[in-house]
């Protein structure tokens, strides 16, 4: 065990990173055993310091509205503040000054992750960010390192759990449409703009970084075939219903063509599917992702999708990773 | 792109190793590109020369019989040999030589895996073994890194294909239990000695790796609460029928007491659940594992547990994680 810590700097006091800093408050001896050294948490910087937050446990000084001076002294910098700017420019900041970066950022990851990951990659430095697709569920780590030695064909999922709520209120309870949607939103299980969850944009931005990943290609959210769900009528529902169908938002990705000339598709919509197919039993805020590789078969992962806690495990998993790399790079000097 | 290569030591070609052997010569640039350097097969070791191998694209000039010198002059040494010795001493002299070490070897892992593990703590080195826990289902992935800032409070699964499908054969099929036995014999579902699957012995080994990983802790084979199922009978499986339930045969590892005073409890035993449930829905050869955190809730990961491209698939994920990361140490130099 090394007694030089890790320093590891929070972008962002929201539900996921109060979540993130009450976890490394209360866990620190836990922390410190799985990656070899403390875990010092040397700040929080948020843009309102007055505001009410969550934080039992955690000091009250570690609260600063100066990012950037955090970010320069740090080994890990962890970024859950979300929004293009200042997040991007804090992410360059962190590789250029030689820490690795945890995001759960998936919006700024879907239209600038491909210069953020080269930046990372020409300052040997690393960004991890599972918790930006479908939260704890390991697909991000399961596309980019457990498969690393497989060809994937196709990835498809159930990646939004907001509209699997609302479709799955009117598939199986019957609830008319349009009262699913209010419902859903009057619950808090869609986001500030709904349109985000209902017109796919949300499961766009996560099969983009999966598409990416997978294949090394670089398709953009303005590749995605897009279509959400509020298209959608009670008619259209019914007739699934006679088929023995369930109408589902899917999001899926494969590849066609031979690897010299690969073309990926990648697409998000209302699709049917039978009731008794796993995508067809996913419930309410379940996300299920489908992976087809070449050897591995057909691999299935599911889990909640969303969900603050459920998102800071998969951010202190990116985070015990790098910092336990960090470790061991420094004990092989 | 480095032009050094990691130099690739393959110790056994039988189905996964002359999977894994064919995949590096079909593949060299893609696992180049993706590695940062040649991956280059440097020699295979088998025990007989003389035998007939399917080893199409692979230079039969590699076929050694000396894995010694083999092993001593690699970066990477990938064992599929099986079995408890040689590769025990193998897989330590090349963690002493300063090679990392993929395995598939779930039971020499279960019998040895905490010594072999602290000799390459000691060392400095890596040894993963995916392949070992239900092929190329990402578990011990999910387990060691996914989870890593979480506290898993349970892992439970079917992960012996060969007896999933014996149960599924007599609970859907109606097939009697003796008859279905013999048919996953006559059809090589079954391990050569069919005991491994039937008693438990092979979930047995996969469930103590898996809660080793969770936990941290040090439980063996023999701590083991395990019934296999050749004491069934058909009238078990009647009753279960009448209440809606499947006989199925479940590996479970759950963790109780506080931190301080922990402990572990690993059991693998014939289990009645409900047709309907995730457990009961698994058809055939395939394997589901569901593990519940404190923070990222319930994740299930589902897939083939077993088969030659399905391990190597494993096998070649985890050897060009190991490369990259060598590759990496090496470039930071």
């Amino acid at each position: 065990m090394s007694s030089t810590p890790v320093r590891v700097a929070l972008l962002g006091a929201g539900t996921v990173g109060a979540a993130v800093a009450r976890r490394l408050a209360d866990r620190a001896e836990v922390f410190a055993g799985r990656v070899g050294a403390p875990l010092e948490l040397t700040g929080i910087a948020v843009r309102d310091l007055g505001r009410p937050r969550d934080l039992s446990g955690v000091l009250p000084g570690l609260l600063t509205d100066d990012p950037g001076s955090l970010v320069d002294s740090a080994d890990v910098v962890v970024e859950v503040m979300g929004g293009l700017q200042p997040a991007r420019g804090l992410i360059e900041r962190a590789l250029a000054g030689g820490a690795d970066v945890v995001t759960a950022n998936k919006q700024l990851l879907a239209q600038h992750g491909v210069e953020i990951e080269a930046l990372a990659e020409r300052e040997g430095r690393s960004v991890a960010y599972e918790a930006a697709v479908v939260a704890a569920v390991p697909v991000m780590r399961t596309v980019r390192d457990a498969l690393a030695g497989d060809e994937i064909r196709s990835i498809s999922g159930i990646v939004n759990g907001s509209t699997n709520y609302v479709l799955d209120m009117v598939a199986r309870l019957g609830v008319p449409f349009q009262d699913a949607v209010q419902q859903a939103g009057d619950r808090g299980y869609l986001e500030a703009d709904p349109t985000e969850d209902l017109e796919g944009l949300d499961a766009a931005a996560k099969i983009v970084l999966l598409a990416r990943a997978a294949w090394g290609v670089q398709v953009g959210m303005e590749d995605v075939q897009r279509e959400g769900i509020t298209g959608l009528t009670d008619a259209d529902f019914e007739e699934a219903r006679g088929t023995g169908q369930v109408i589902k938002l899917i999001a899926s990705a494969w590849c066609s063509g031979p690897a010299a000339d690969r073309r990926v598709e990648v697409a998000v919509r209302p699709t049917l599917v039978g009731a008794e197919h796993p995508f067809g039993l996913t419930r309410e805020g379940t996300n299920l992702v489908i992976i087809d590789a070449e050897s591995a078969g057909t691999l299935r992962l599911s889990g909640a999708g969303a969900g603050g806690d459920e998102t800071a495990s998969a951010v202190l998993g990116d985070l015990v990773n790098l910092a336990r790399a960090r470790v061991r790079a420094r004990e092989a000097d």
